[in-house]
């Protein structure tokens, strides 16, 4: 029984050790934000200088394109600025209570003006935080256990305003009238899966929204915004490679291969 | 040419941004290390009141599994103490410099007596450093680019003793007389590709070692030895489910539920 009493012992320690490691983990999260955050705010100033950059880096990104359409790609193209912010770490005083993984996606899109189709300059800010609250789920997603849920919780949205693009009127949601008829619900869901249908996507309301709209904000904030100069880099040189027939004198984009190599000699990591 | 030297200028500045965020990366590594480090010394003694802990993890751990034969596993169920050492965090002096990504794997074997197979207890560290000269390389490892090796680096080890199960005799390298022979080439392979083939293991021979003997090592150091208490939990809680029907009564080592329960309410995040 000694025995037993000492076993006893030990997992109830191990249990507490768990917590432990969990608080160690969001502890280095944010010393990981704290140290990346003004680099990745020079970066974007940098940014400015460098034409077509999320447009190179977010056409070349396979796991991106696993959830973009091919015709959401002319206006994902329009995205000239990225910036994330992790309001735990903002030097703006807020009265709401942030959590390490709660974060802002701030998009610049430029004008698009053709023939037909008309797409407006606008700047959008789509806001996700970390829930625990499952009864605010209208129900639970597939593959989904609800004590993990509520355990390390998930990720909500609310819906943000944006302009979609006159070609894409008859999928807006908020254009379709009759959302009853087999015509309009497939336009409907049509407009759900596109790209602008993201910016609607709560996370409450599983299959009714745009698919896996969690896993694109997270594609933004761990992968694409703090690995944006490799994905940058390795796209650019493979399409100097493609290009270099067509256009041996100038860079990609028209400026001397040497200073492509200023930014080529560092190999993307994450490749 | 004004737009033409911006960019230019640009471009020279976010390789220096890229530079920084190494330089952080390593930080966010290092503070990882030295927050978990302590964690992980009080978890391996109580390790120590746990019977069989290290046997259920390893065992229940599919990707180690991928590296293991089904006969090394017998061998493999005697270790019933891992520990890791970072050196760049240790509180010993040394006159190495170490860097990030070293570390030294510790295993203890207790001793398996059976009538036609003899394995003795012992105490067997294993060190891993990371190495940037390609030069030390016999030749190149298949589908590794020499540039992104001098870059990131490459882990290597060197040669460590180990008493080899009497049962392995005929594959033991060191025992092995004619390495020429058709007999003797078969034997001397499948020894270098055992789980004690690894202890062998040098990084610098790629094709005549334990095949990805570094991918072994980062599976410890990354994932098996920080995850181990949430591996523990979840093949525990299997191994309880397949034995509810025999054993009511007890659970898996013979100790209540409940305190199975302390340590199960926490759900492993990497099944």
């Amino acid at each position: 029984m000694l025995e037993q009493s000492k076993l006893s012992n030990a997992l109830k320690q191990l249990a507490d050790i768990e917590d432990d490691m969990e608080k160690i983990d969001e502890q280095v999260e944010l010393f990981r934000l704290k140290s990346t955050i003004p680099i990745f705010k020079k970066r974007n100033m940098l940014l400015q200088d460098i034409p077509g950059f999320w447009k190179i880096v977010l056409s070349e990104h396979s796991d991106f394109a696993d959830f973009i359409q091919v015709s959401d790609f002319k206006y994902v193209d329009c995205i000239d600025k990225i910036e994330i912010n992790w309001p735990i770490v903002s030097e703006h005083k807020s009265t709401e209570k942030h959590k390490v993984g709660d974060f802002d996606i701030v998009f610049h899109f430029k004008e698009l003006k053709e023939d037909d189709d008309m797409f407006p300059e606008q700047t959008v800010t789509k806001k996700f935080r970390i829930e625990y609250d499952t009864s605010k789920l209208k129900k639970l997603p597939k593959d989904q256990d609800e004590d993990s849920l509520k355990e390390f919780g998930f990720l909500t949205s609310e819906k943000v305003d944006i302009e979609w693009p006159t070609n894409y009127s008859k999928i807006n949601p908020d254009k379709i009238k009759d959302k009853t008829s087999a015509e309009g619900k497939k336009n409907y869901r049509a407009g759900m899966k596109s790209f602008f249908g993201w910016f609607r996507w709560t996370g409450l309301k599983p299959g009714k929204e745009f698919p896996h709209g969690d896993d694109l904000a997270t594609l933004f904030s761990e992968d694409i915004y703090p690995h944006a100069l490799k994905y940058y880099t390795t796209a650019h040189r493979d399409l100097d490679d493609e290009s270099d027939e067509e256009d041996e004198k100038e860079g990609y984009h028209g400026y001397e291969d040497e200073d492509d190599e200023t930014l080529s000699r560092k190999k993307p990591k994450y490749e």
